[in-house]
């Protein structure tokens, strides 16, 4: 538990590093696309996942990996993208987003925590521990936008 | 050199099983919509890391290893996503991507070996190792688009 606790603690220093770094968009439209870009590509990841979880492909151990590391290493990449004034325009960002960042924040950290999680568990190819691993990644999607997606 | 060359064919052989497996594009534009979502995020990191070694704005080793590590995992994205019938619709790939399929994926292979490279090279934090590795991973943009891309 602690040592959960300092993973999560070091995810957050990488976010708040990330978010204070020099911004790479010209735009809050660069912004607003880059994001979508990566949730959408997650999305991709999660839905072939959950297919084979659930069986409605067969579950190849060497694809899962392969799609666990994409997803641990795209969960890292959407959060540099919600720049000031970014909460305007086309997006489904709410504004909860910059007024409480503080919990938007935290639960980007532990998407991205469950989401390391789920790539070692990819690694052991066993389909209860990795079903085990990709309940709380999945969920963590909805946990976030309940509150900050319109 | 025969390492380089068995590092090649280990990718080689991870991009093979990526193209043979099962696909999670329902659509031909839902496989140009990945690709392009993947190609576009790729753009920012080497926007940026040129930026740096360029002098445009300040060199920061950690921002610089941060786009190195999506640089690389990114590079291994796209090409799973030019499925067959993909040379249709909203895209700029040339049909020489299926006609000559092998070349195509060698410089898919040599651009994830060339992003691997340079993530290795950030992790130094030394501006003139990393600017050697940068060059063949932008320059491997070059190359492919040059015969693949409209």
């Amino acid at each position: 538990m602690k040592l959960k606790q300092l993973f999560l603690g070091a995810t957050l220093c990488a976010l708040t590093f990330g978010a204070t770094a020099n911004s790479v968009f010209e735009e809050p439209s660069d912004a607003i696309e880059y994001r979508q870009a990566a949730f959408s590509m997650i999305r991709v990841q999660i839905g072939d996942m959950g297919d084979m979880l659930k069986g409605k492909v067969p579950f190849d151990a060497e694809q899962f990996k392969h799609r666990a590391n994409n997803a641990a290493a795209l969960s890292k990449m959407p959060w540099e993208a919600f720049v000031a004034g970014s909460d305007k325009g086309d997006t489904s960002a709410l504004p909860a987003i910059w007024s409480d960042n503080e919990t938007f924040m935290k639960k980007a950290a532990a998407f991205q925590q469950y989401a390391d999680e789920l790539a070692v568990a990819a690694q052991t190819g066993d389909k209860k521990v990795i079903a085990k691993a990709f309940g709380p990644w999945a969920k963590g999607c909805k946990d976030c936008h309940t509150s900050f997606k319109d």
